[in-house]
């Protein structure tokens, strides 16, 4: 880089940060959308380095007077009224969201913000006072991308392929093995749907891929086979999500997951009466790194015995005589292997569904599905047998089930610690 | 009604109560789309007497702890840190903002809102805590219709008749007599465009008018007029922006026509490269209603010597001998006015628009276009002979101009009291 | 108009009748798209006289050469073959086909040549010779307007205002008075549905209105009282065809309504399963004429006794005392008409119906709904109180029943001769 | 097969045969579309043996009676009238074409014939007679799919999955190497445009491929090279159609291709002003094949001593000491081939498409684009190295130039014997 171009990418920082604080002006009022452009353009021409330093700006201004909110805290306590509620509100908020508010009124805006949410994930780890950037972005965000603003579509082979293309990409649980493959899963038995924002047409913000079958599967090898017949019949009763996943970073922590498994059951439901159940055939990931690590699991009801159910199950297994990763470069499979150690590790997967899943660290897909108000239906054996199920979960995978009569109350009690479960799980533990 | 009758509907608005409790609780979570149809099927049931209540009650509960703002401004002051900070913004918001967000989730959300807001005007005057539940809801459709989200559509003869009709039903400047006056309204040598909502897409939010001119236009009535030949010119040298009206009255206070109107001259720009002037032709409403009262001003520069142009002028005009209604009834009109009585009322008009305007009670369409960066470019005598017109301001009209290179730099001079206003305007103070 | 414009007008005829032949050349085979616009564009600027003698030349010219198709056919007799047969359709065809299929290829092709259609029917009563153009234009219009090519769409509100317009100005049979009316008819309890063609697609080319009520009704007034209450019910029992009406004259003689019809009836059968009933109500054109005049039939089955009922009838009427137009301006109204009256004209009317229809001059509209396969329902009295029905048809209307199951069979009957009617009417004869 | 399924198969037969009949009678004039539905049905589920008698009684049923035929062209020859005229068109089109017209009607109609129309090609060579069914058939679709009602669609990344397959699978010049092969021909810089027709609207009909570069090019490899950068210039200057196939194998012998070529200049012409030239790069099927059987050409104007330079070319060549495959195998390439070889080849391409292309059997790329009013611009060198391109034509490729303002004339040319041809090519002669 030349003296000169050096000048010119120092300036593009001032202006960026001029930008910025213009837009949030008197000037920036009536004259936000052409601002708003300028902005997002100097920005993207930053280097890492000066977008690093404008992000921490971002951090450091646009901040409440803590002295400003404290009177206005305390004149609303002592009178309270709209009035001095309104001011309190005012003065709290932090005049980074209004800035934020104003980026998004440019034709770019929103996509520019996601780009920039993704630039701050980045820094995050070395810089922590950009969480409240962070923060503010994921609140105004979550207000933007709420489910009533969201489209809901099926994406087919009718859909362009500019579609097609990041659903292909994107596919996080189930890896798509090209165009055929993807063809395939958008057969008359299967379905994919997408939530789309009318800002974002093009980007399918998050899609769910669904099986149509007759009954509940107990292996994930047949749903995403590419050479699997196509099923003629047209009155499935099982809906299997099978594979769920986000195409957009910068909306990490935005919840859009949940209403799209609701609201595609409620539109597989009107058009096929036939179906009687929606359920997921899910991965179990962390399940083998936590027995590996010595099982543990916090107090746990006494009635329950679960220190001597897990002990029992670490003794069969016998993990010391041959660790885990030995055991399948060796050619354990779930096909082959022993009664005994089937029932150890279906035993160890159930109570670490039933008592980790909770847990900071645990389980997030459980966490999700429970959360959502799903059941945990039935632990199947020998239902991934490829290398990352085998190695993850011993082959193992879960059926949460979503019966829409029953999730609101499921829900409930789970924030309240109960993890909702059929019998044949709970035979288990 | 029956006292069952009365039971069920008191039911109603207790539902409607305890649905708003839950869709914020923990349960709302998880599955707010289908609680906030429910709490918006509760609501719109109720009588008048009850959304009353339940409005109310929006308004005392759902406020923030300001114990806790205090605290929590405190210990930011004292650390600050993103931290910190996070949880002073968390606990400052007030939860009715997370609340109404919720209800805009479900598919009829944002519609919903707006009705409840068209509720809360009509209920503002008696019940002055209401304005904190205007502040939030105002706040958060500022954030939903900001202009990044709108689209810009022609509203044309291809347009669905339900669209048409909300144009003829809430055109607010210059009434739209019947479907024929529509049609000549929409011929190529005129123009409208409106905003629209993804999530209301039947609904224009708002539309301007434009005629397409050679001149900039001295008098309104060849412009509406239903009868006038269209011009074949494919060359128009002046936009003129003749009307702009709101249709959905649940948005008020929310900007969207400064948008607008840049974002159509910038479109118009691109269509006709013969265009060179984008100018208003505005009313002046309040301006005779000022005169009456005595045409009083604030404090002006002794320089410009307004007090004494006043009294002249109103000497000249001798409202007292005969009051303005008398001197209409009695047949006075613009064509056929003294030049002393034209002298005298352009002089009061371009003193009413330069120093009037930004006061408090002033002209709010001076008010708009001034803001927006406009300058005040001519007042026309005998520009509506309208009986409105006549009775508002005595027939003038004013010409506010858009030049898109200077709007920017205008609307801050603006916000610092000064009119932008060209020579033809300050000659006349 | 000078010299030098009529010299300028004459060459634009000699400039379309050497277009056409140039069109029809071999240079028109590849380049024929914009000859053919130039060809017609060069028409539209014809006068009156000119496009006579244009549309005279096409009759005169581009005919095949009988002798050619002489030998031919004699060549294809004596040694019949695919070639022989292919050479005789060759030379058979008037190359005036061809031309037109060459005018069709330019982007307006369609609807210039629809448009040279129109003006061909304001001559063909003062140029026989005509006919031949005519014949050729809708053969080829028969197969380009063919029903798998029209799409039919609902008309409703949100339709472009451009062909609500053109449904208010062509409604043929029971008047639009306004956009008002217009918009009761699309209330949900009634259907307006419309053929387009992909090339002409803002002219609904024939559209049928259907009112959906419980009963098949006996009269049309409530029907289209744009002042009635829009009916709640979700499950309609009857489906009406009240009105049915062409766009563009251009296609006269080119069958659509009939597959409208029965399109229409399977969508509505589709949308409620509680529809049992297809059914008109039907205007009877021509009744009171074809009494006044004598109420002449011709040969009838003896057994019947037609002329006997007949004379009885008119006997009844007494026509001669006082004729239809002064007992009509006297006050006359079959509300109050004699039951000798009543029962007189039922009876003529059902005679009418069943033997007059297939006639030549018979009712048109009969012999529409008749050959579609319709059955001849119900001759229903005080119906139509028009002043327009009271003439035509002393205020009967009739309903036409559409059965899907049986109007193949009905049509072929028809077509024998037969009529199809139900034994209330046959009981009337 | 059992034998009642050998029954029921059978009947098919006849269903299918006597539907024909029946469309084609008075029940089918007012019943059509559901009739047709019916005997597409029964013709889709006819085994091959069946569909060939089918389609034989199509070519021996249905055709016009000589007899008729005569004496209506006597009767019009003795008295030439609009009346005997269309009698005479009426008996001497084969009623084949109504019966093919009425199946039309269905809604899968069109779609249905086109398969017919495939089936028959199959049988074509066995039973000559079918040939006036193809006859008939092609003649409609070169009706129903004439230009005014094709329309354009511009093919890029955001088209649906199912076009864009149908785009690799059918590419017939230049093979596309899957989907990231297509991604880049979709790329800025090249363009994909394509016919549908509105009745089969998934289906591309023919599509053109176009490369917008600086210069003429002289090679094909840069154009398809899958891995070249996108150019980044938005001022192209030529227009390179590289590749043009169809889709629709039923569509044979309808002319598309010269409309779709002429319609994409245009468009290009109104998106790009800078576009100064519209060339092919083309390649020269048959030339080898012509050399290598002795290069024999017709009668030539004996100024130009074509003999002569042919014996002396093939002299130079020298194919009876090694064969053109052998020279091949041996690893001729025109990278490295002798001058005098290249000035042979130059020399022998020359005469061949200047006088072997009018010619029947000749090059049917050459005739297509002289016969549209393209020039023969420019023999290119090494111009297609691959495998077909060396055995075809020595890695020979031609540039057929369009120039607007001349095509209509070139091709009048063309009809008359003349080859337009560049100086370039001229001078090689």
């Amino acid at each position: 880089m030349t003296i000169l171009q050096k000048i010119a990418q120092a300036r593009l920082l001032s202006k960026a940060l001029a930008s910025a604080t213009k837009l949030l002006s008197e000037r920036g009022e009536s004259n936000s959308a052409s601002m708003a452009t300028d902005l997002l353009t100097s920005y993207k021409s930053l280097t890492d380095d000066q977008k690093a330093t404008f992000l921490s700006n971002l951090a450091t201004q646009f901040n409440p007077e803590p002295a400003a909110v404290t009177t206005a805290a305390q004149n609303y306590a002592a009178k309270p009224s709209a009035k001095s509620l309104i001011e309190l509100t005012k003065v709290a908020e932090p005049p980074r969201q209004e800035l934020l508010r104003r980026i998004n009124r440019s034709p770019g805006g929103t996509v520019g913000l996601l780009e920039m949410r993704r630039d701050l994930f980045k820094l995050l780890s070395k810089n922590a006072e950009l969480a409240a950037v962070d923060y503010d972005l994921r609140h105004l965000l979550q207000s933007w991308f709420n489910p009533g603003f969201l489209k809901m579509h099926q994406v087919d082979w009718r859909s362009p392929a500019l579609i097609l293309e990041k659903i292909i990409q994107h596919e996080a649980v189930h890896e798509i093995d090209g165009w055929d493959d993807l063809q395939r899963r958008l057969q008359p038995d299967r379905r994919c749907f997408a939530f789309f924002h009318p800002q974002i047409p093009d980007t399918p913000l998050i899609f769910v891929e669904v099986a149509l079958v007759q009954d509940i599967p107990a292996a994930v090898g047949p749903l995403v086979d590419k050479k699997s017949a196509v099923s003629a019949s047209n009155s499935p009763r099982v809906a299997v999500f099978y594979s769920i996943s986000n195409c957009e970073p910068g909306l990490r922590g935005v919840s859009m997951g949940n209403f799209l498994i609701k609201r595609v059951a409620e539109h597989l439901k009107a058009e096929f009466e036939s179906l009687r159940t929606f359920v997921t055939l899910s991965p179990i990931p962390g399940f083998m790194d936590w027995v590996i690590a010595g099982a543990k699991v916090g107090e746990t009801n006494p009635k329950l015995a679960i220190p001597q159910r897990l002990e029992k199950a670490l003794d069969t297994l016998n993990l010391k005589k041959q660790s885990w990763p030995e055991r399948l470069s060796g050619g354990w499979s779930p096909e082959t292997a022993t009664p005994a150690d089937k029932e150890a590790l279906e035993s160890l997967c159930s109570i670490y569904l039933m008592f980790v899943t909770p847990e900071k660290n645990g389980n997030q897909v459980a966490k999700f599905h429970l959360s959502n108000g799903a059941k945990l239906n039935r632990i199947n054996w020998a239902a991934d047998l490829s290398k990352k199920g085998l190695r993850q979960s011993a082959g193992l995978m879960v059926n949460y089930l979503y019966d829409l009569a029953t999730v609101e109350e499921n829900h409930e009690k789970f924030t309240q610690g109960e993890i909702i479960s059929s019998r044949l799980v709970s035979r288990l533990v």
